[in-house]
């Protein structure tokens, strides 16, 4: 469904129930029927207009809660920076100068470590598994505790899928290949790399090309293909690792103002739900089809090299990552222990069918199966 | 969200409703407002009712349709038999004695037999490729052309993901040991099987514990260890295959009346389709968290041996399966041919990701990440 066919259908609604109004009116007073009142709702995001896969998403997802509503809740989308700066979003929210917000709760580890599990962590959960344990293995019910002490509620809406390693300007062969190289990448996945030996700095998108260009960065990781392509870090660096070991999936999220968010009528609340679900499935499939085609554009018309992180290098990355997911276990914030555990228990049962079932058909597909 | 919620939540607007509409009639005339008019649609499907993952997803879309329009459009489940036998359930759509069918595109094989791409194929899309044919790569569009030639269409409405091989009483060393055994399992899938040389038939989920017992077969696959564990194969075989080839996934579907659909005020098809795309995710976690469950107690509690097919069966399994795949490339009907040379080019550039990003992240991990 494109954004203009969804923008048609609800100017075509607005339309259709404005005459119905009219002809109440014209012979009734106007009935006080609560389900007809319009409601117009702020949606902050951290991402630019038009992000690929992101804040398409932000945007698609606000299209469709105002389109299922008919209108009554209709959403209007400010994209980071238009209202706030994008990392105050959060506290938009929170003190009601929007309603919604659409980022990633790893940004909010400064108000509580526990965010980063409902982003993703450092060999942690793929998009499936985060999923089945927010769904079905009381994922949700402890974000909800997090969320409460500041008035909010999140859902998942959308996801990266498995990231892209990073863009490097020589081959890491080994460990010792990055000692002290200025790596951008942000998050718990920086501290992967700096416990690593890496000398981790982070800074905005619209920065990193820049940057490597001027040398002040050796390498950066961003997003995967799909954003990549857009950034042009190719023309700088040539070697494209993959896949990411910090960053499994990327879970972006809605956060709205719980206090509004009750006040509304209960079908309108199923709407934000179920509109947030579907685009957690939507997002995951724009990056599923469209990370691919720019792959091979990368490759066949820009020369990239594809490559694999070394094992010595694999095995550091899951040693850092284990600390510190086991230093989150042990916080002195009672709410981030209660969400590592309740991870890592899901995490240790989820992965059992990834392995025993969706690895072993990958490497069985992947050997066996040839189509021209 | 469990159903009961939900529908005390219908309940709960309903009453609502009822109190404003009646405080509306004791002031004015019924006034002729489009949005507030009731409709109720029969979902039929193809499932017993709270068949585990999909019966119960059913009735779970049924309910947030409902939920979600406010009671607007009202939707009220027939499971199987209750008013036409399952494998009429579509021909009840077509002929409308039913506005929605619930069940899987493959059953209407007989109908067309690019339905099977829409639901899996041996060998084939996994359940996130397979949304990303569909949403971003054309699938939608032929399957709108296929569906059209009788006068419905459909939409994903859940995933089982990747399925289990099977139960067999003796543990199956080489391609040899399967030679003329019964086995059941329906679709291509049976078709792949009997090209390598098992006798396959088919038969309905309620007669596979009997036949197992009477010794009239030899091995059955149903669906995987949540579905499994409740028919109580494990009480008579003891060797239990991961994964299955032939059914990388299963998509279920939401078949609608084309016309009734076309019908329905623009905001109500957006809920209809949205819903479903957020069953396809909640489906695909119910499975992904309860799959691991339930193969944790037949393997404690049952003394189940876990499986692995041996390589020579994997090999002629997927000679099998390109055949059949290769053949409908070339099938008389022009919109077979369609579906099968899309469904394989996509197929094509999505198998780069899976397996240099997601296979190999899920290596790594499997190799070097242990939580106590």
């Amino acid at each position: 469904m494109k954004n203009n066919e969804m923008n048609s259908g609800r100017r075509k609604f607005i339309k259709t129930a404005a005459i119905g109004a009219g002809a109440a009116a014209a012979s009734v007073a106007a009935p006080a029927i609560a389900r007809n009142r319009r409601t117009t709702w702020r949606m902050v995001t951290t991402w630019p207009r038009n992000f690929p896969g992101l804040g398409v998403g932000a945007q698609r997802l606000a299209d469709r809660i105002t389109a299922m509503s008919g209108g009554e809740l209709t959403v209007r989308v400010y994209s980071a920076g238009e209202l706030v700066p994008p990392l105050q979003s959060f506290d938009a929210v929170i003190e009601g100068s929007a309603e919604m917000s659409h980022g990633a709760a790893y940004y909010w580890q400064n108000k509580s470590p526990a965010t980063s599990f409902f982003t993703g962590v450092p060999y942690g959960m793929t998009s499936r598994e985060l999923s089945a344990w927010i769904r079905f293995m009381g994922g949700q019910e402890i974000w909800d505790k997090v969320y409460d002490q500041f008035g909010v509620k999140g859902f998942l809406s959308g996801d990266t899928g498995t990231q892209a390693g990073g863009w490097f300007r020589q081959e890491i062969k080994s460990l010792d290949d990055i000692q002290g190289i200025n790596f951008r990448t942000p998050g718990l996945g920086g501290q992967v790399w700096s416990r690593m030996g890496a000398n981790v700095t982070n800074m905005a998108a619209g920065e990193i090309y820049q940057a490597l260009q001027s040398g002040a960065l050796d390498a950066a990781e961003f997003v995967g293909p799909y954003n990549d392509l857009a950034l042009g870090f190719h023309q700088i660096c040539k070697e494209y690792y993959l896949p990411s070991f910090i960053e499994p999936g990327l879970a972006t999220e809605l956060v709205v103002n719980k206090s509004k968010f009750s006040a509304l009528p209960e079908h309108l609340q199923k709407v934000v739900e179920i509109a947030c679900q579907a685009e957690y499935d939507q997002v995951a499939s724009d990056f599923y089809a469209n990370d691919p085609i720019a792959l091979r554009t990368l490759v066949e018309d820009h020369g990239v090299n594809l490559r694999t992180f070394p094992e010595d290098l694999l095995e550091a990355g899951a040693k850092a990552s284990m600390d510190i997911v086991n230093e989150l276990r042990e916080h002195r914030d009672a709410l981030t222990r209660e969400t590592a555990e309740s991870f890592v228990k899901s995490f240790n049962l989820l992965r059992t069918r990834t392995e025993l079932v969706d690895q072993k058909f990958g490497l069985a597909r992947e050997k066996y199966i040839k189509y021209s």
